[in-house]
């Protein structure tokens, strides 16, 4: 079939599909070098945003934030007494990430796995800086499921890199805004506390999108039992494996945040620490609920297999009952409809009334028989309606 | 549709079936922030019970009761070496609950835990004191299923501070008559000893609950086998779905009983330990019998599946006897039913007799073949009525 | 309905159903103090058997047994250089049981763990003397399944304190006899060695209700692919549940043995561990089966299913072959029957038996279709007589 | 019934089945006391081999086997700088094996675990000698499955004790032709060496058996799909009994081997563990093998399921497309075969063709709509032939 | 059935069917001792191609390679200060390989392991060198699946020995060009940093395979709803079988690396341990996208289960629908084409026009009762087409 006899429909509806497989793809997809290359290329996604760097520094009294920056006028923040945040929005242009690394001197494989998205959730210690690597995630806009882009950090001594892909809406704008009106403790705490302000956001943008999950999975409850269609199939299907995608996300993290509170890197001060417990806690919650909701669309799934045999057993005794009442009738006029020509019933003066009472008296026996069976109400007839 | 249009047999149906869904909702919920909100936040729901501080405070010889208490009121009972127990019952008073966390010097983290419920069991040491979380659990009274309320312990020096939803009904009510009448070994022991026996109190409500659900279960193995109606499915699904909220709630309780048990913090004294150990071993029998009742409810679907797959087998039996039987019969009343002219056997004296021989001769040939291969007993018979 | 109008049969019937129903809550009961109560406090059930008291007192040298003891006359045993047993049958004496904690000194939750049977098994060190908890099972003797019974020790220095139920004949006295006609290496050693071979005692009681299961299981193979009729399903559940139950009982006795194993209590002789080894080898063993047979059972429940299913597909083939070869000619039939005045064939000579000879040559073609495609030979007609 | 009416045949039959019972029971046994027997007690069973003792002593320069010893004429090689290797073959001389236990100072219980056949697979330290216990397999000779025996060694100091039931051929007859001959490093090296080289051969022995299931899962993954009996259910179901058995027997020696590559008893020296490693290895690679086959044959269960599933799709599409092809037609013919005096049709000229054209015009209809739809092409057609 | 009597086209069937079931067999296959066999014997596999070496030589600032050499002009690069990497491809000459080993001082079990292939992936260290074990995979070229190869590492002082299969086109090339042209740092670093390059060209190789069963899996979920073929269902099966397979294969590496990250042997300097944790990383990375996907192959055998049902509950309704519309309209013809005399009907002029008056009454009662029930509408009508 060539495809320029198709339909411009049908053209449509391919590019469609085609379009939906991609979304589709993102959910289980790792970054992986082509085999034989050399270990710490950067390699930058054609489609990718151009990297704009904002600059946010300050200090228990002041703050000033720069945005648009180039990576040579970081230098005089290195080394101050003050914070400073810099984060670099978009993974696209090669020489401004290039240049960020030679500034902050950050290992090639590091700047490797800022670089080449997804990654896994990871923490890395290189003394004088820690590597942190996270996912942000946002319920799809057009359809079901969602997105979900790398969030990278590097803490170092008073600063702190964060680097989004940029496909997503900028989320750190409201702790931007609470540094700059000083609102909060985070002008009395360091490039620390700030971190585990940025990664508290992060985490707690997957409870809205859980929520959804669980409306998903409640609708799927109430309807699934009474009418168990395809569709639903297809959804709990769907489900599972958006589930499973989510899990893989976030469970890596729960490994970072256990080092993160066990680990002696003076970066993190023991106040720090104390937050980081929290950060935690809404990572196991997290976990936790995902958990639960994989079980209960593992429920769900054997629910509608079973509907689906309640289903079919309606259908099969109402074929049944229907059969069993018509098949001996059926005979019977087939009976006297032969052509003998010695058949007394025949002539009787009542044979045809005679017939017609017996044949209703076996149309009634069969019904009190099934009633009494229990074929004639089906299951589920209260819901069903 | 517009709402106003409809029947008010329908809106009540609505009405309820809402009301529902906002009940199930709860077995999965756990409290998050807005994305985006400062840390330390506490989020006072709408419709959460004013908050009522009633105090206790006992020594070896005496115990006093006071309740509707202000915080400022508790501040004389601080450092005295009577032990005081603080219960503030209700979580809608953000004024008082922001007073209570200044006097006692809570952590706002801490206060956030206990405020913005429901949060996950957890145990947490702040040095001079020790936060806890634990969950109460009460059948539902109006359906199945259950209702669970958080209580959070403060144990400090020679206080006490539980803060209670308030939603149920207060159960920490015979431990105040045993203090007061100065019962048991509770007064002579210092504020760990009242931890124990208030979690202790929490922990044994949970047995008659688990008792309603072996019931529940009990009542599904005695009819699912007979009767497989697609009600008891619904309450499989529904018995799984609540045995998993209940597992969540009490399962990280036990790692906060292991660490209580193993910590060294010198608020909990050697004697007590002995006591949580108890309480260690009642939560995992209560842990022991949701995973046996899970295991239960799993096999009962299957049975249930299996059920199904009988009743069909025997509906097909049913249909398939009937209609061995008639459609050959059928088939030979319709060959003399023909209306050719050269048919020697219409004219012959015995035609319509010997029809009626051969006719009788197969189908009880046909019944005998069906009661030699088992058909016509149903595999169930005995019991089934 | 009331509960008079009933027929004696059917109120036998419910009588025994309750029966059963009571036989089958025991095997996921724990015991639970009642919400609000004070710890430490015993509870005699009504149904309990009255407490006796049966001493064997020995050395390398002697042995006397005295039995209906009173606590009181126990105290002299205390203290000897010889070893004592009391073994207290019945656990329905308040008044013995609490006297013999004060003789013996046991902490109030000790004695309590001891009374408010069933319990799970543990074992807990209180300095001077170690409480172990562990359960006896027996073929139930009416019908399949098993009793359970639990049995506490308390080893203190130079003396054992064992605690039986008395519901299951005593299964001490074997050692009994061994110890008073100085068999075997028990009189020469101390109590420690007792409780092993006490210990020893119950878990071989374990193997032969294992065969039993075994015995169930096997005659479940033979039959279920054959004729899967829907008791067979309630005989897998039933397997499935009890080996439930019973894997509840042992598998906390495997972390018992492990304490006891590495525990330092100077009560245990090093001497003694060895033969704890052989203990904790028997309780894996034990475990090691019963995991084995419930992947067998549950493997069964497969089985069953896919036998179910087997047989629907014979079912639906018979259904689908008789209507295929008749369908056809009683249409035919019906074409002849019709009445239409221009029908040449009813003219014909040769139409009748021409009609035949076709109706014969399609039941025949429909035959060999039918048996091409292997549809004649049930799947299992080898082995279903 | 009684036995003695029933025909030969049937009788053989019966005899044949009990075998196979028989056979099965050994998968899933371990040996046991009767409850209340004094432990250490020896039980032998009644059909056990006569023990025979063959003696290889050899050192680097010299090796002399000597067969049919008395266990007394064992002593003169304790002690001496050779390495002696005493194999007991059968375990049915009581006398023997008790003098042979004296002899090298076993201690009860040890002897027990290894004439008190099956044991777990297990290693015990008895500070001057370790007792290992592991079991050798072979498949079936007559039937599909495997026949296992246990063997066990006692390791001392400079000699070897080997412990054969003695049901299965001798399997260490390679290694004593190795050592006569002085191939291999097997004389420069102690006991210990030799220790490896017998459990080498036994693990080796499994991975022919592995290759059987191999192929046995391989030919059911060829017939199972297209042609689904309920003889390939039952073989699936044997399959997994078999290799849960076989799991069974080689899972608790990993940990046996782990402890062996551990322990720091000086009867195993560090070159010798070198060789354990590998040992070790091939003991991971066989439960490696027997997990993945276990999960396969867990597939292809769901895949038989499945595929029973499809068989009767086929079955009711078939069905389906008959009936909905003749139902009308028949209705049609019964149409005209009513005797109403006032039907024109039957009258007309055409009437009799016009029928046949409407009805060949309806059937022809429905096929086009079932090829349509794709019933009319089996799923499976293309392989099924 | 001789072989010779069948046709051409069924032995290249057959040819072909025992091609792919060789190919099938060596996913699980483990190389195996013959029993019985001294430890230490190399088997040369009659097919294995023959040994070649190849030999790069370099340091900072000079590289040489030199091919096709005998074992013997390897040891003047023993003890020299460059890095001598020795590629030996092909393991069918037993006389280099065993020149090879004793060249290198490798232990007997250390060569054994890396001539008999295929072994588990491990890791041992021999003091002076370190022994590690790998596997490459790749796509199978003709049919779905992959192929896989062991590549086994000795890297000592200075050197690195690798050992390739050669049955796979040699994946070094890229390495070995890189250091020929002295770009990147491998020239900089050790032979610790050579075995980071080439191991992570092995791990780099599963992505893309992995992608492959991406691909596969999609392409399933699209068409397994709408058109559940038993096609389809062996898919399934054999992506759950070549991922369990592939699992086995990385599995093991996982442990590998982490001992290589935790050793303390000096032959893995620091600096390059950061880069095995990059290995490391991209191990977990393929081991989780794996178990994703096993997952989601296991849902989607649930999805055409639950498919498969639907469909033949679309069969059975339509089934039904037929019969029960067309079955009493049958009848009611069948009555008037009853014979009795007296049938007053049969005179009436309306008789026949009343009597197709019900009938259509009927079969519009009937189409309209399904419509209701919905059983006109197919379940999944909508994607049909």
């Amino acid at each position: 079939m060539t495809q320029s006899s198709l339909s411009p429909e049908v053209l449509l509806r391919q590019s469609l599909a085609s379009e939906e497989e991609e979304e589709e793809e993102d959910y289980f997809d790792y970054f992986y070098d082509e085999p034989g290359s050399e270990p710490g290329t950067l390699s930058i996604e054609p489609d990718a945003q151009p990297s704009k760097i904002v600059l946010i520094d300050y200090s228990q009294d002041h703050a000033v934030r720069k945005s648009d920056l180039t990576p040579n006028a970081l230098r005089p923040y290195l080394g101050t007494n003050t914070v400073s945040w810099m984060d670099i929005q978009g993974l696209g242009s090669e020489e401004v990430l290039k240049q960020v690394g030679e500034i902050f001197k950050l290992h090639p494989l590091l700047l490797e796995d800022i670089v080449n998205v997804p990654q896994r959730a990871k923490i890395e210690d290189y003394n004088d800086h820690i590597m942190l690597i996270a996912h942000r995630v946002r319920p799809n806009r057009e359809e079901d499921g969602f997105e979900s882009e790398q969030v990278s950090f590097v803490l170092g001594k008073r600063y702190l890199l964060t680097f989004q892909e940029g496909e997503l809406s900028d989320c750190f704008d409201p702790v931007r805004d609470r540094i700059r009106s000083n609102q909060g403790k985070v002008c009395q705490e360091g490039a620390d506390y700030l971190v585990y302000l940025l990664l508290d956001m992060l985490i707690d943008e997957y409870f809205p999108l859980l929520e959804d999950y669980e409306e998903r999975i409640e609708s799927l409850e109430d309807t699934i039992i009474r009418n168990p269609s395809s569709q639903l199939m297809e959804e709990i299907y769907n489900i599972r494996r958006e589930l499973l995608a989510l899990r893989r996300l976030i469970w890596p993290l729960r490994h970072v945040m256990n080092v993160l509170l066990r680990d002696t890197n003076s970066l993190i001060s023991s106040d720090a620490r104390i937050y980081f417990r929290d950060c935690y806690d809404h990572i196991i919650q997290v976990l936790d609920i995902i958990e639960a909701y994989r079980e209960l669309a593992s429920s769900l799934m054997e629910v509608y297999m079973t509907s689906m045999s309640n289903k079919m057993n309606e259908v099969m005794k109402f074929l049944t009952v229907i059969s069993t009442i018509f098949i001996p009738l059926t005979f019977i006029a087939g009976v006297y409809g032969m052509n003998f020509e010695y058949m007394p019933e025949l002539k009787s003066r009542w044979g045809y009334a005679g017939t017609w009472g017996v044949m209703l008296a076996i149309a009634g026996g069969s019904l009190i028989f099934f009633w009494r069976r229990g074929w004639l109400q089906p299951s589920y007839s209260i819901k069903d309606d």
